[in-house]
C-alpha cells in the first residue's frame, strides 16, 4: 500500500465526479488496466486484494486473458458492435450462444431462459411472468374481457388486478419498484418512495453454529412457515392474492442470513398449497462461488422452483423458469434490447473456464481453508467476531457492533484488503473464483493484525 | 430479396428458440456480421433496408468502422472486460468518459448526469430522483423520523408515502412496474399486472397539417392543460401528490403524436405552480434522428426541464438532472452496475462522428427529402395513407386501417424495407442518422409500389 485509501487521486476524482452526480458512495477510483486477477489497483497505485469484487459481481478477476481472447477475436467483434432488440431480431447464433452458456449450467430441472440487462430488470420481468401464469390458473381457460383490457391500460382492476408477492424480512431483490416493494433490508433504500402494500414475513433467525441447534432452529422455521401460511390466507381474503414468495437461497445484502433446506422445502410446500410460484434469486448467490453454480439445489427440492434469478458474476441478467411461466403471447416479457449478446458470449467463457479449471471445486477447496481459518480467528477474538459461516469462498462474519464493522473495514482496506459490509454488523467476503490459499492467507494475516490492534 | 420474410432458415432458429423462450414477437433472426450500414440482413441472405433499427436503437448503422476501431482498440480492452460497479469503484478515466460523451451533448441547461443500463431502469431512477425532492420539500429542512425509517422498510407510510407520476394516454416509458405505471398503450404490455393507481391526463388530439389547425390545436391542447391542472390538484386533495409529470416530446410508441411547443410549456408552467418536477422522456426522439441531439429544446421552455431521460441510440441509459435534484445521501439512486463504461466509451465514439460529419444536419436535409417524397405518395394515395409527419428523418404516416396497417408493413418487408409499426394504425420511420437520399428513393420507391398494388 503507498497510501490510504481512498489517496490523493481518487480524491481529487470524487471531487470532479461530484459536480456531474452524487458521490456520497464512491469509495475509490480504479486503475482497471492495471487490475489482474484476484488484485484490484486503485489509481493511487495501491494493489488491493479485492474479496468484494465490485459487489459479487467479478468471477474470474480482473483481466482474465480468455475474457480478452474473447473481445479481440474478430470473429465475436460485430458482437460488440451492432446490440439488437432481442425480442424482434435475435442474430444467427443467439440460439446456440443461449445453449453453450446459460442453458449447459441451468439449475436441474429448467430448460427455459430469458435474458434482461441487469437483476432488477430480471425480477421485474419474473414478477410479470408470475401475475400472467396466476390469472391464466384463476380464468380457467376463458379469454381476456374487453373490461379487462379497457382497465389494464388505465391501472385499475379487474385489468390491473391487486396481485402481490411475499418477500421476507431483510430480504434484498433490486431497486426499481416491484423489486423494492420485495426489499426489506435499509431505510435509504426506500425512504420516500412509494411501494406497493405487500405482504412480508419474517426470515427465520437461526443459532450458529446450525449443527449444535437442530431444535431450536427447526422451531424457528416451522414459526416463520406458520407466519407465510397465514400472511397468503391473509392476502386471499382480501382479493391480493399471493401469486409468488420470492427468496435469496442466502440473504445477502440483508446480512448473510442462512435457513435449512427445510424452510425452502417448506416454502415450496406452501407455494403449490395455495397454487402459488417459487421465485429463488440467485442474483447474489449464483455463479459458483459458494461451490454450485446454484446454491438452491443444496436444499434437495423435490421439484425445480419455478424461477430461478440471475445476473452479477453472470454477467448477463435473466431468468430461468418452467413450462408453466412461458407467456402466452409475445411482447409481454420484453423490452427494447432484453439482454445483450456481447455480455451473453463474455458469460460463455466464463463457463467454459469454470469447467476447465474446475473452479467450483476450487472455491469448495480453498472455501474450506478459508473458513477454517475464520473459525481460528473467531476462537482468538471471541469479544470481537463471531459466526463466521458460509459455502465455499461465499464467506461472512460478525463484528460486535455496527461501528466496530465499519472501522475494521476500513482497516482492512488501508491495509490492502477490500471487503463488503452487509447487514448491520457483518462482514462479507465475496472473492472471485480463482481466489488461492495464498490469498486466504494474505487477507487472514491482515485480518489477525486488525483484530490484534483493536484488542 | 432472396425469400419472403421469414425465410426458411429464420423458421428453423425461431423453431429452436420456441424451445428456449417465447418467439411470438420474433420476426427474423439476423447476420449481424454481415450487416452493414443502413441494411440488415438476415440469416436467408435477404440485404433489407433498415428504417426500424432495432426500435430506433441504432444511430450509425450496422458494423459502423469507427465503433470497430473503438472496440479493437488495445487501450480499451480492459473497458469490455472489467464491468465496474459505478457507484463504488469507478475507473480512472470515468470523469472523462461521461465529459467527452454525455455532457458534451447535454440539453441546454442540464450539466448533471448519471447511466443506468436502460431505460427503464433510467425512468425508475427519475422517479425516485423526484420522490426524494418533493418530500425534502414538503419536510422543509427537517430530518428523517424514525417512524419513517421504521416504516419505509415495510412498504407503507408515512416513510412510503403514496405520492404519484402523472401520465398520459398512449404515453410509454418502459416496462417496469413504476414505468409501467405511466405507461398507457396496449393492453398486452399491462393485462394482469398491479400498477400503481397513479393520474393519467388525455394528451391533445391534435389536427394535421398543424399549421393549418392553430386555433382548434390551442384550444384543444388548453382543454388538456385544464384537464392536467385538475388532476394534480385532485391528487393532492387526496394526498397523492404528484412529484411529477412525464411526457415524451413525442408519443412515439402510442403513434407519434405530437404536440405543439405551447403545451410543453404550459406543463413546464403546472410543475411551477404545483411544486412538481417535469420529466422529459427521450429514450426514443433523443440521438439525433430528428435533426437535434434532444427534440425538446424545439419547445423553447424558459427554463430547462427538471430532468431528460435517455438511452436506445444512447447506447447507454441514464438521465440528465438539475441541481435541485441531486440526492442528499449516497446510494439511493443506485444498484449493482448502474450502467456499463464499454456503452459509454461507445457513446463518445457515436457523439464524436455526429460532431464530425455534422450527422444532425444530415438527418434535416435527407429528412425534408423523404418527408417531400411522402407528402407526395400521400396526395397519390389518400384512400390508403394520411398524416404524414415528423421532424428530420424521424418520420411517421398513418395508415387507413390496423389491418391495412399491418398488411402494409408485412409487404414492404418482403420487398426489402423494414419499419416500425406504432399506436393503432401508425407506420414508423426509425431510420439511422447516416440515412441518405438515395436510400430514401429506395424506401418511396417501393412505399409506391405496394401502395399501388393495394390500390
Amino acid at each position: 500500500m503507498v497510501t490510504t485509501v481512498p489517496g490523493p487521486k481518487s480524491q481529487e476524482l470524487i471531487g470532479r465526479l461530484g459536480y456531474i452526480q452524487n458521490t456520497m458512495a464512491t469509495q475509490f477510483f480504479v486503475d482497471y488496466k492495471n487490475s489482474h486477477g484476484n488484485y484490484i489497483r486503485d489509481v493511487d497505485g495501491n494493489n488491493i486484494l479485492d474479496l468484494f469484487n465490485q459487489i459479487s459481481s467479478v468471477s474470474l478477476g480482473y483481466n482474465h486473458p480468455r475474457f480478452a481472447e474473447t473481445v479481440q477475436n474478430p470473429e465475436n467483434l460485430h458482437q460488440f458492435i451492432n446490440r439488437p432488440a432481442l425480442g424482434f431480431f435475435p442474430g444467427e447464433d443467439w440460439v446456440d450462444r443461449l445453449e453453450n452458456s446459460l442453458l449447459s449450467v441451468a439449475p436441474k430441472g429448467l430448460n427455459r431462459v430469458v435474458t434482461m440487462a441487469c437483476g432488477s430488470c430480471s425480477n421485474e420481468n419474473a414478477f410479470k411472468s408470475v401475475f400472467m401464469a396466476y390469472k391464466r390458473y384463476l380464468r380457467g381457460g376463458t379469454d381476456y374481457t374487453e373490461e379487462e383490457k379497457r382497465t389494464c391500460v388505465m391501472n385499475v382492476a379487474p385489468g390491473a388486478p391487486p396481485l402481490s408477492i411475499l418477500s421476507f424480512q431483510n430480504g434484498l431483490h433490486g431497486r426499481t419498484m416491484a423489486c423494492s416493494s420485495a426489499t426489506h433490508t435499509k431505510w435509504p433504500y426506500k425512504m420516500d418512495f412509494p411501494h406497493m402494500d405487500w405482504p412480508t414475513a419474517d426470515w427465520p433467525e437461526l443459532k450458529y453454529p446450525l449443527e449444535e441447534f437442530v431444535d431450536e432452529n427447526r422451531a424457528e422455521e416451522d414459526r416463520c412457515l406458520e407466519k407465510v401460511n397465514s400472511l397468503m390466507e391473509e392476502f386471499k381474503s382480501k382479493d391480493e392474492d399471493v401469486a409468488a414468495i420470492i427468496a435469496e437461497p442466502i440473504q445477502s445484502e440483508g446480512g448473510d442470513h442462512y435457513s435449512t433446506p427445510y424452510f425452502f422445502q417448506g416454502l415450496q410446500k406452501l407455494c403449490k398449497k395455495h397454487h402459488s410460484y417459487f421465485i429463488v434469486d440467485e442474483v447474489q448467490t449464483g455463479g459458483g462461488s459458494t461451490g454450485m453454480m446454484w446454491y438452491h439445489e443444496s436444499f434437495d427440492l423435490p421439484q425445480p422452483p419455478d424461477i430461478v434469478v440471475f445476473s452479477k458474476k453472470a454477467i448477463t441478467g435473466g431468468f430461468y423458469f418452467t413450462d408453466e411461466l412461458m407467456p402466452r403471447e409475445g411482447g409481454r416479457v420484453f423490452n427494447t434490447w432484453m439482454g445483450d449478446p456481447s455480455k451473453v458470449l463474455l458469460m460463455e467463457t466464463m463457463v467454459n473456464v469454470i469447467k476447465e479449471e474446475n473452479l467450483l471445486n476450487n472455491c469448495k477447496v480453498t472455501g474450506e481453508y478459508l473458513g477454517k481459518g475464520m473459525h481460528q480467528l473467531e476462537m482468538k477474538f471471541p469479544d470481537q467476531i463471531n459466526k463466521v459461516r458460509g459455502p465455499g469462498v461465499f464467506k461472512a462474519v460478525d463484528v460486535k457492533t455496527p461501528e466496530h464493522r465499519d472501522k475494521i473495514m476500513r482497516q482492512l482496506r488501508d491495509r490492502g484488503v477490500l471487503v463488503g459490509g452487509c447487514g448491520d454488523r457483518t462482514i462479507r467476503l465475496r472473492p472471485s473464483l480463482i481466489l488461492q490459499e495464498h490469498h486466504a492467507d494474505i487477507f487472514l494475516d491482515i485480518f489477525e493484525g486488525v483484530l490484534t490492534d483493536n484488542q
